[in-house]
């Protein structure tokens, strides 16, 4: 059995373990990331946890993988900007790979959580797929033909940045409408405390005393009493989400899209309703029998990231690209 | 000098040509298309017009390509469906393939055009590239990662059917805000002709006697001639099409986007207010380098047909399909 190490870099912390062909973890481990430190400090921890591990798993290895946040370079191996973690220009990958003189391959963090959906997951054997984070911001992962898709000079694709309503809600990125601001958890979250703030009669107020305690299962628990006001919210809610997976649909023609992040964590509450939404509304339905799309909740949550990073790994050896 | 045949079907004529592999038209014909006549008369017709061309060019081909409205299965070379030419599960490149003994290939008209641009026209060696016709719809063509991305089925990315506004303008395909009610030629003139019918001292009035007669040149003309009306209306425009434009930018991150169709006619002056809305409004402009997206206008106009299917002749034979 070959076994790859995944490394799953994060704001807070690094995630690493080796992963079989077959799914199987081992030796996993992880450590907390200091924002402050310089990126090669970084690297230097990174490396060093990596060695005290290999004893205990006693096994070779085929190669790493990485998945990392902000820009990444696949072709040149570097991360070249992760403003949450203030790095730039960071040749990650050929380092490892120079240090452990075994192939290193990276992508960023979205693109290989999807990855990992499609060799371990939720979505073995598609091909066409994509996938969407729902937490602070909408991430997002495309995989197309076969193969995930980089865009243009690797930058990956930032779907949580395109914009369902013209002069919309302002976002962070600077535009207006993007589906991040409507979509996240952190924008339900917010729709939930201000409808909750204005309707002294919601069962919400049962379950968070201030408007600022709300979050997503709150709404949806709320919801599933039969509360108006959670109805309500949690009724636009999916209405957004489904706007944006409907332009995915028209755009991609997906065979499915991945639902990740705290809100998937409402599972087949969540999928049944944005599954409806796209049966009800998707191209071409009154005219000609349109492709499908599934709806899907991640299978592997918050470890997407590490098995995602092997699968990088194992994806990247077997198309020869080291 | 290798030729393949080009025969872009559309839906009043079918238009075809011998077309060399530098991009050379030779013994190019076209004949009307009735469209009340049953699918394989159509084709008769077709193979009919092929037979007497044939002593003129004098030459032999490679193969053939079609571009085709519809829903096309371009793997088994049917089209699934034709709504405007009444056309439904018509295996046209193997029957044409069968005829003339010669390899056919099938695509979308909007892909095999976008195709075209790639070979002979605008877009030469781009990779990743969105394709947008504004006419009567907003139609659409994809090339990622150097490859036509037909998507699930083979059904074709209809960009003009991602929606820009959450509840906005009620679409043909019934859904709510799609681009095409906002950026087609259609759209535009309609648009314009309700501006100018509530402004009577518009300058339009000069170029057309009623509303009715509107078109999108019109509008655009006034506008240069400083109408405040026509100046508003062109400027919200180019507005609706920056924003599915930048919706574009984010979800594919192309090199270039290729604009064509009616509108497409104003050329640079329209080019260059898209390529200025794009550079001011792409994401992450303001905190890391985007790569940056060229607006590109179609260089072979209503001819991209005709050469995108000799291109998707050599480019599937290129490939080994057939």
């Amino acid at each position: 059995m070959r076994y790859a190490l995944g490394v799953d870099i994060g704001g807070t912390s690094i995630k690493c373990s080796f992963v079989s062909e077959s799914g199987e973890m081992v030796s996993r481990f992880s450590f907390g990331v200091n924002r402050k430190a310089p990126q090669n400090a970084i690297f230097d921890e990174l490396v060093e946890a990596i060695e005290n591990k290999l004893p205990f798993f006693g096994k070779d290895f085929v190669g790493i993988g990485v998945g990392c946040p902000g820009g990444i370079n696949p072709e040149k191996g570097t991360c070249d900007y992760a403003t949450n973690l203030g790095w730039k220009d960071f040749p990650i990958a050929p380092m490892l790979e120079k240090h452990f003189e075994k192939p290193c391959f990276i992508e960023n963090d979205a693109n290989a959580a999807l990855l990992g959906e499609i060799y371990f997951g939720v979505a073995k054997n598609y091909k066409n797929v994509v996938f969407l984070t729902l937490g602070t911001g909408v991430g997002s992962g495309l995989y197309l033909n076969g193969h995930i898709f980089s865009g243009n000079e690797g930058k990956g694709a930032e779907l949580g940045h395109t914009s369902i309503e013209l002069n919309g809600r302002l976002c962070g990125c600077g535009r207006r409408g993007c589906l991040e601001c409507y979509a996240s958890a952190s924008a339900l979250t917010k729709d939930a405390a201000w409808a909750m703030a204005h309707h002294p009669e919601s069962k919400m107020w049962d379950y968070c005393k201030t408007p600022e305690r709300m979050n997503g299962a709150i709404v949806f628990e709320a919801e599933k009493q039969g509360d108006e006001t959670a109805k309500e919210v949690v009724r636009e809610y999916i209405s957004y989400l489904g706007e944006g997976c409907l332009n995915f649909c028209n755009a991609f023609r997906p065979e499915a899209i991945i639902l990740g992040g705290g809100v998937a964590r409402q599972g087949e509450y969540l999928r049944s309703k944005v599954q409806d939404y796209l049966d009800r509304n998707r191209y071409g339905l009154l005219r000609v029998n349109p492709p499908k799309t599934k709806v899907l909740i991640s299978a592997l949550g918050s470890d997407a990231g590490i098995y995602g990073a092997a699968a990088l790994c194992f994806e990247g050896l077997k198309q020869g690209q080291r």
